[in-house]
């Protein structure tokens, strides 16, 4: 089983929903970056459950502890392990499924590869593994953000309505002005009231997390199987509950003729742009200078309070009970997660491409 | 720069448009497989340029030479090397480009990224190189096809022109119908008429390719930075022109609610089923035996025939004039490539599994 | 920096000797493993200091966590996360040498390369890594006895002083019988004398440790950068303090004729067999069912208890006194790292040679 | 299978002995990189069989082809691959030995692990394979060049005649001045008269080629897994024939004391050096900036021109009749690939070293 991912800044995850801890093994980030726990936390908090009504009622404090690679406030070039331990863990609450399948769960699938699976919360398959991303991402973003690159993400559809204005890096705050991560307060009232109606009926509701990454300099990706999209794509289709991904005009660019999409070149004041950015600031896997913006699209999630019918592991039917407490739409917990692997992607490209010229020693 | 794909059945791409020949090296795929070299020819005839009107009027025979790795007939376990060497080079096409970027095409990256960019044809960029990916598709076919898996893909949009009907891998022919690939005859006479239309016009449109994986065991992924579908996505992503992938559900997913999304468990003669399949054949990463289904999407191909403004290294203002002989949409070609990096992705899935459980001596 | 090793059964090492713990995470172990923890503990017990007098006299009890990967006493095929915490620390022993560079370790390589040193005990370089190491070694070992497959080792030399005569496993028992580990016990009487008089003068000596592994199959190894020797000498390398690595007739073979050192085929009762041994077990970077056996040379440990003339970070010449509890000879708590390493390697190479032939579903 | 070397700087071996070709594929060199392609055949020529009367009858030209990645004389970061195509086949050579196996060759393991096995001439199992990894050194060397590194390499010892004086780089001529390719004349001289015995006699013997790497600055290597002499011992132990690896001090250092062993820190007017050179330039797996050096031990050639008892497939006692032009000893013929194993492991740590630090856009 492979749980690591980049090439040279690399990252390894651990853990189980209920098991002691759930953790991160970053390996490749360059030594002597100063690092900010602050930082850590803030988007640990961004993440974790119990936030606002509109995320599930579980509260978690996400504490987490930095077990190696960090010494004197800066890194040393030798692997960070950070762990979150499980504290609200309430195994009791999951006894009832453990020969159950879920409906649009992993329950089925774990339990026909693995044999022994920890049915626990999701065990291994939980979106709580996701913390020690979102612990590597914070790092990644401390590593980029001294050469100007920032990574971030806001939710700009919940089911059916949806917000078409992209927002730079500039217009948009950590400091989110709602619960929801979306940046037109407007829109986000409407989309807000969605969410509370599918929960009060015990469901639950899809939605689109935009992603922007700016100050990216000209040159990062590779050509053929290392395309910076490509990269992140499969950093954003690994998260929990995404089912699509599109990068700059994506599939509504296949509607357009050569003519209207290509982004024509122009020299200015700042360098060499581009009038248009229907490329996403990627041409060929490589990044042209221009902002990267992609679209994540997530399933509703497959928890609803509702009964539903399923099979056990005999194949025999049963009725599955919505128990528990459940997020009725996950887009506002999954921007930070969104921007972690954006910025993880980014990181181990920067660092790709150091190698791409000799070096003086 | 990383030129390799897949972890244990994984190919390494080699070759730029223009040099003596692009090719492939196959290493991983078992010992002991027959392989019988029609079908690598078959598909690298369904890839070559020159196949019909609607796609370029380059004519190249595409012939493969393997180099190592069959031996008998049969695959040995070592490397598989094959090459198609370059035969309508007409280098002197290019040199008016040497030193002009073109417009979304990756001229400009390449040469900032690396200085010395061989720029005949696109070089290292073109779509040319995957040649060597679909002779090496047709190795993982016949590999899988042991098992009883199929990769296929069909059009299924061309500009605005799109077809919602699913097909299954046994309602498609490897013999195409139509010189468009997309197996709904009406439908295509209309995407070829706007393809016609559009090339008359100098200029090109994009397009949706629908791929299908059929035949795939309960088990095939991994739970967290090796989900089936984000390896698919990063296959896709790769591929020239692609700017979104979605599976199952995709896009269209978010709109719904869990309850109408999540799909059934039955008991059925054939076993474990599900009732729908909004899921694409793949849960919590894994595959959970039906159909794996999913939708790439194609920008039109950047190179037109009419003029446009550009800039060139020094960034002075240049116009760029249509030449050579090109696409007008890349979706019929595009179709034994998806076939291709599909049935790649899982060849390596199926070898993955097989260190899932220790075996006996 | 990569912190990993092994291609499917992977470990990725992780902790400072000063820090809060040192740990290992072990990616793609089978899943349904059963694992005695007492089996981890033993190892563990073999490799800590203060086990005897002929080791340091620092005495940590090397008690491990399980932070993930295990459920009801079997591997679930996650990652397996073992932590063990670093409880007698003692940073103020290290103060003094936070500026100077020790002869023959690694402080100024540290410090040149990663500017950001942990000097407390060595950090990052310390043998207290190897904790981790054992650890997952402990776990591999359990894999491969289901498979009837054994890796050991025992001290064969020291100085000087050397045993000639090969032991097999069954020759070999893990409860030792002397605190060296050499099987010897007229030889292990000297070897132990001559480490206490080293002691005594406050120097060190360096020695031999000969690992073997019985029970492998025929067809363990890959013929050309996957050789098992070769990755089985990586291993053994990478062990601190390790200058040397020969396996089967190793250097001495080199005197040999091919007349004399050709092993012989035959066929017995067990099978085809070889009349000698020469290959050590391996023939064309593959197993061939004979005993693998090996030889690991380690220097004399750098720490010794007299002055040595150093300089600091300025270049300054300074006298470096010893201080602290150190090893004379680093064999008898080498002996578990080289069965460790060796156990680790075998369980990689039986995983992937899983994919050699194409399996049924 | 995994026919890959190196992690940024990577080599991708294919080819068998009488296939079409052997080849190698070269992924990671930087771009802008100027070859000489004089130097490529020079160290093909040195490595190729027939050239002198102490080395293989067969004579073939080993003329080289690159296929990709080099454009207008230099590099351009995209992947090259270089193929040596098979003149001199004589299959038929082979064919009495289909189902035999011969006494320490592959044949058994290979047919036991992948059933299709191509036989002829040892077929991937061949040493003439090297050729592509000689290939691919030379590019390598041509890019340590441009920081002052030299990887070289002598013969030290045949049989049990050896020499100890250590040669730096500096005294060694490429343009050998004897066919053995020992700096020590008068040595050579005997050691040649050694082989000639032999060879007359039928039979083969072993020898050690001892590398040494000068002008490598401080810094190349990694802590834990990646140690440089890690590494670099991988790369030598995949050398066919090869039985050990050792470097500084090796397995002699065993017999020291830290007091003797230790190299202390001087302050001179190069900067800071070691007073002596045990470590062999490597501290805790990192360079320290003094010359690497390491000796490697060939066991004797296994193809010997007397008969011998041996197995067929079934099991049966034959006798393997020595046929054929082959080396009786293979020291001569490895410098050229000791050296440019040696060139891979710098190139591809002086790479993976440029990540090290965070550098500036």
């Amino acid at each position: 089983m492979n749980n690591s991912f980049g090439s040279i800044f690399k990252i390894t995850s651990f853990g189980e929903s209920h098991g002691p801890a759930v953790g991160v093994v970053i390996d490749g980030c360059p030594a002597d970056i100063v690092i900010d726990a602050d930082k850590i936390q803030l988007d640990l908090n961004r993440r974790k459950p119990g936030q606002s009504v509109i995320t599930t009622a579980r509260n978690e404090a996400d504490n987490f502890e930095v077990l190696s690679g960090i010494f004197a406030g800066k890194t040393t070039g030798a692997p960070i392990t950070i762990i979150i331990k499980n504290k609200d863990a309430r195994s009791k609450d999951y006894s009832h499924i453990a020969d159950k399948y879920r409906p649009s769960h992993a329950d089925y699938t774990y339990q026909k590869k693995y044999s022994n699976r920890d049915y626990r919360g999701g065990g291994r398959s939980s979106a709580r593994i996701t913390a020690g991303w979102v612990a590597a991402g914070a790092i990644a973003k401390q590593m980029i953000a001294q050469l100007g690159i920032r990574s971030m993400a806001y939710v700009s559809q919940v089911g059916n309505l949806s917000i078409n204005k992209l927002y730079s890096t500039s217009a948009l705050r950590v400091e989110e002005e709602n619960e929801l991560r979306c940046p037109d307060q407007e829109a986000a009232a409407k989309m807000i009231a969605l969410i509370k109606e599918v929960k009060k009926a015990g469901d639950t509701i899809g939605g689109v997390v935009t992603g922007i990454i700016s100050g990216v300099p000209v040159g990062l990706g590779e050509p053929v199987f290392n395309k910076l999209h490509a990269q992140l794509g499969k950093a954003m289709l690994n998260i929990n509950a995404v089912k699509g991904f599109e990068y700059g005009s994506g599939f509504d660019g296949v509607k357009l003729r050569g003519s209207e999409h290509n982004d024509l070149f122009e020299t200015t004041k700042q360098g060499l742009q581009t009038k248009t950015n229907f490329s996403g600031g990627i041409q060929g896997g490589i990044s042209n200078g221009q902002d990267i913006y992609y679209r994540v699209a997530f399933k509703p999630v497959a928890t609803i309070m509702t009964d539903q019918a399923s099979v056990d592991k005999e194949g025999n039917p049963i009725i599955i009970t919505g128990k528990g407490r459940h997020d009725p739409c996950v887009v506002p917990r999954a921007v930070p997660i969104v921007e972690a692997m954006g910025a993880l992607v980014i990181a181990d490209f920067v660092l790709m491409n150091q190698s791409t010229k000799l070096g003086s020693l």
